[in-house]
């Protein structure tokens, strides 16, 4: 691995690029939060006024459909436009695509206007996105294997939109059409907690404004750093119940560092 | 009580209900995390373009008038018309009812669209919602015992209604027109943080969503939960503040058993 | 200081002033459960059918351009004028005030049309709004000090616009026009988590409703409270990270006394 996670890591920490969100309001402040404790600096602005401007002055742009309305929408595309013009990478976190017809069609409209560098989803939003069936349950209900499914629908999906497509859950699965490694890292805990999923987009959102050449290596820190997290908060405080854990896993990211990102961090390589 | 709080748990914990939620921007982070907390599964989604494709994928519909506006008031009487038309509960938490004619409207209006399977609020809220002259004073402000006043209104609104009807305070009072219980769990540091009122109407969602036959019963769990977990809170963690609380009242609820509520729940019938 | 903190504490506890706000959806849960945790009652409500009446039922209005859209832009107006035909305080927060045209134009509008008791922002916000070039990098990354820069411009603008003007910082500088102080308490921890500037502006305004003559001293204690959490906070937390500082800090303004801030507080007056 040859130090890469802490090369990125100290990257991140000294530029604290710009991370600008168009998301939810379910999981917003846990996005801004993790964005800080990861060394980033978040700004969240979704007006249809602005969203071409704020974008352009950042270093990454993270779309997030959580709360999706026909107003953000637009924002999103614009946004993504925006920094399409500046070469600014664009992170798509497509939540619940597959759910209802507005989903699909917004997740398609974005796939259709603007270049994205990283997508990052569920397996039931990644099957969608990539124009198969999805059984979405929820936001948090996919707690499938990263197998062999996962990675052939990473795989052609990347090589497909020439991005990094990275599939969450059990194990996660990061592929860029060339490379496809798989992560052993994590905690079920999670699952039990809203907006991992989100904060994960965060993250690489963060790492991809830091470095944007290395969008596969700041995709798989990104997941790294979740990961490990929930395996920290959950020794520390996993027996004291949901409110804890979710403190312990802030806290575990703002004290994560590319050194212990380097030495427990399981990627299998294919 | 024959157990059937042991039952209620064990059911939302093995069905995993997707509870919808068009619900305020200021507690909808604590209104997912209790969902996901008690077993249940959470999913926000406003959007005028998807209220109906949502709530009919749902197990129960949570409408919270919070930060109510035009277009989420629009969402949130075409996501109960769904919800109504495919058998699922509605569970309406009239946030602010009476302080302000554009609540009151909005609430009168969906009162008169959609049928409700339960209703939660403070004092204030019920007695506007029972035509009665409301004291709104912001939405944390009501400290009221569960008395007579109470009892008549819960009882005499859930006849008319058809439904549960729920006043939370200092006690709490549940009716369904038939029976009327008083619950006397609870501590008052819970009125010193945002949304346990909300968070009541998550986990009231989550248990009717898992047993949609057991809407008193369900009602009746959901605030004997949040009550005992405000006592276990206060014990735990009252000593260190409003911050830690809080956390402790989360860890609670994703620790709490069937066996807890039945032990702990001084319920009072009448 | 002649225990005017103290008297302060007292009479937002006794009064539990009710402190309407159009904030952001970031940090708008932080806001409401600081208001709380000071001894004021929140009520967030943002649509243009209800501002006014909202407004004219408060104590203090908080203006929170966070999230600015053109709906929420508008109602910040209405419910500013109807708390000025109600002689009821208006605390401004320019959020991002300099980073894009339209929170600009907002912020510019907002000055015209309604007259207002306090704003708070970083150096950059208010540097803007006092009419300077802006140099803003989102709406964290302020951390100059409380040089004689800040203190010409909070007292050149306080006496301009006839409010007290707080800028917060690594140092804060507080100005009626005619005083003009700075604050030494704080910890830069506080920088690393999200919303410490809005909830600043939420305990203004909870001050400024309890006692609307005392607006400079109001502010003061608001930003000495912060600072002197942020303090407790990083004793009790610091060293387990970003989640339990953030939480640290909620407790310890749940335990804030008048006279811990009398005794703690570092206050020079120029």
């Amino acid at each position: 691995m040859d130090n890469q996670f802490t090369r990125l890591f100290e990257v991140v920490r000294a530029k604290k690029p710009l991370v600008h969100h168009i998301t939810n309001y379910v999981t917003v402040n846990d996005c801004a939060n993790i964005t800080l404790a990861i060394g980033a600096s978040p700004i969240m602005a979704d007006a249809i006024e602005e969203a071409r401007e704020i974008a352009a002055i950042s270093s990454a742009v993270v779309l997030n459909m959580g709360t999706l309305n026909s107003r953000t929408a637009h924002s999103m595309i614009e946004a993504g436009k925006s920094a399409n013009q500046h070469g600014i990478p664009v992170v798509f976190d497509p939540v619940g695509a597959g759910a209802s017809t507005f989903r699909n069609d917004t997740a398609l409209l974005l796939l259709d206007q603007v270049r994205l560098s990283v997508i990052r989803g569920n397996i039931s939003e990644i099957r969608f996105i990539s124009g198969l069936s999805a059984h979405t349950k929820g936001v948090d209900a996919a707690a499938v294997d990263a197998d062999s499914e996962s990675k052939q629908i990473a795989a052609s999906l990347a090589k497909k939109l020439e991005c990094v497509v990275a599939i969450t859950g059990k194990a996660d699965t990061v592929s860029d059409g060339e490379r496809t490694v798989t992560i052993a890292n994590g905690h079920q805990a999670l699952s039990s907690i809203t907006g991992t999923g989100c904060m994960c987009s965060s993250l690489i959102g963060s790492f991809c404004g830091a470095v944007p050449t290395a969008q596969f290596a700041g995709t798989v820190a990104a997941l790294l750093s979740m990961g490990i997290a929930g395996e920290i908060a959950h020794e520390k405080a996993g027996q004291l119940g949901n409110g804890h854990f979710r403190i312990a896993m802030m806290d575990a990211i703002s004290q994560m560092s590319g050194a212990t990102v380097e030495k427990r961090g399981i990627v299998n390589e294919y």
